[in-house]
């Protein structure tokens, strides 16, 4: 293993560097930075392999992350880090929400469905969180030209674990200029179709209903069509939250036929919601990234 | 993706499941138990590949663990199963020392090098460690036996990172007879000459020299000459602890070269002593141990 490289910042970068580690033939970094958008400092991890440090112009995955998380889970525990160091591709991990901090006094809720770890990646327009929690502009904009501007960048695909997966097929659907590839794990399929949704939206949009359906994954594909070749969905048949209604992937099934949207969607016997099934197929994911980028 | 395989303990077993969850083709499982050992509840992590579940024979690995981790760092954040699941092989993750829980008052200290998450896995000699902190026998003895006599174990072999490193060596080199393969991550290579070893063992063993080099993995190498037909190291190049002198590695190279124990050493360039590093190496040693396996 060479390690001759050094990414270097530019020179007004918002960004700070918090920290590096080898791992394979590349690095796993973290920043932090004062977002706009939430009005938070908000922090990411980025993978980038040895093609990246080296300046050259590398595909790029965003990764949004479920209920409870932050930044560290899909980087400790999902393993995407060989599989990327392989294919040469940069893998970027954002937080789920703004959360409080020193200086700084976010809106929560008691409800782990609702407030910081749950943001659902929207903006929201109603008091108390319309001020912070306008996730969809943290991704879609701000984080999205920070990357582009910071790293060596080629083509951003998007994916995401369950309010995460959720996230990955608004944001794909809803911005496709955006975004070369999509695909989702154990997603929630109609956010505002289930029960920790509902919740949510009742306090991010309160009774406005255009607002939820243009907040709904499932709506939204049905709506705008087919936008990328194929998707990649995988969900965990032995999923409790599957059984339990939360994620409703049949809907996503139904929007994607109407949409006439190419889908290939896996159920995994035995396999569960956890971080042990993400291991378990993101290498697909990121190979599934891979090809649609030397398509774009 | 196949699941009707199902693992069953034994009649009157002394494991309690904890914990199953599918990963890969396989599953990750938890136990607890009560040690005789250290005359506490222990916990233990292992990966039962469906070879495994469906009742076949399956090459095993011991993974101990470094200081101050559990079974949980190593079985989250190694990212073995993908590998273990690809080959067949059993993958067994301990706690590093007894611990106190309700109702089990256990010795600690303050320094995280000694106590609790730092035993060493040797059997203590001195008050107050000496009633609990037999994790030499726990490892070689009893969890060795409870695990051959519950899944279906063709083969053993041990390795381990940092402490744990120390402690497959030690141990790999001492019972000959039980392990058919070694190997280790950023191994603490002669634990009697380290600052971190020399403050656990004047706890562990007072001033008895002879207990020292008897707890020494590098001067029981030199002692009890080959035993391996070779062993894999692998050392992060920029590992801090390695240029702080706690690891010690070339105390190990010539230990080998005086009992001709084949040795296979890599520095890896830019890699330092975490979780990171370990992801980056630890298919090679999972291979490693299957190869030994199979001339076992």
């Amino acid at each position: 293993m060479n390690h001759s490289y050094n990414h270097s910042l530019s020179a007004n970068s918002p960004l700070t560097k918090k920290s590096v580690n080898r791992c394979f033939d590349g690095e796993q970094h973290y920043y932090s930075h004062q977002s706009t958008s939430t009005k938070t400092p908000m922090t990411f991890s980025i993978y980038l392999p040895d093609e990246a440090l080296a300046g050259r112009l590398c595909p790029a995955i965003l990764y949004l992350s479920g209920l409870t998380c932050n930044a560290d889970n899909v980087t400790h525990k999902a393993h995407f880090q060989q599989k990327c160091s392989e294919l040469g591709m940069i893998l970027i991990a954002p937080d789920t929400s703004p959360r409080s901090s020193e200086g700084h006094d976010v809106p929560n809720d008691e409800r782990y469905f609702v407030g910081q770890g749950a943001s659902y990646y929207v903006d929201a327009t109603q008091a108390p969180w319309a001020d912070n929690f306008n996730m969809q502009s943290y991704i879609v904009d701000e984080l999205y030209d920070l990357l582009r501007s910071e790293f060596p960048i080629h083509s951003i695909g998007i994916t995401g674990h369950s309010m995460g997966g959720h996230g990955a097929l608004l944001l794909g659907f809803k911005f496709p200029s955006k975004f070369v590839s999509v695909s989702a794990l154990s997603p929630v399929c109609a956010a505002s179709e289930s029960a920790w949704g509902e919740a949510a939206y009742t306090e991010y949009f309160g009774k406005d209903e255009s607002l939820w359906s243009q907040a709904d994954a499932s709506k939204t594909i049905e709506k705008v069509g087919q936008q990328y070749s194929s998707i990649l969905v995988d969900q965990g048949a032995a999923d409790n939250f599957l059984a339990e209604g939360q994620l409703q992937t049949s809907k996503l099934q139904q929007a994607c036929e109407k949409a006439k949207q190419p889908l290939t969607l896996r159920y995994q016997a035995g396999h569960d919601h956890s971080y042990y099934f993400i291991q378990s197929v993101i290498n697909d994911h990121i190979e599934h990234h891979w090809r649609m980028a030397q398509l774009s």
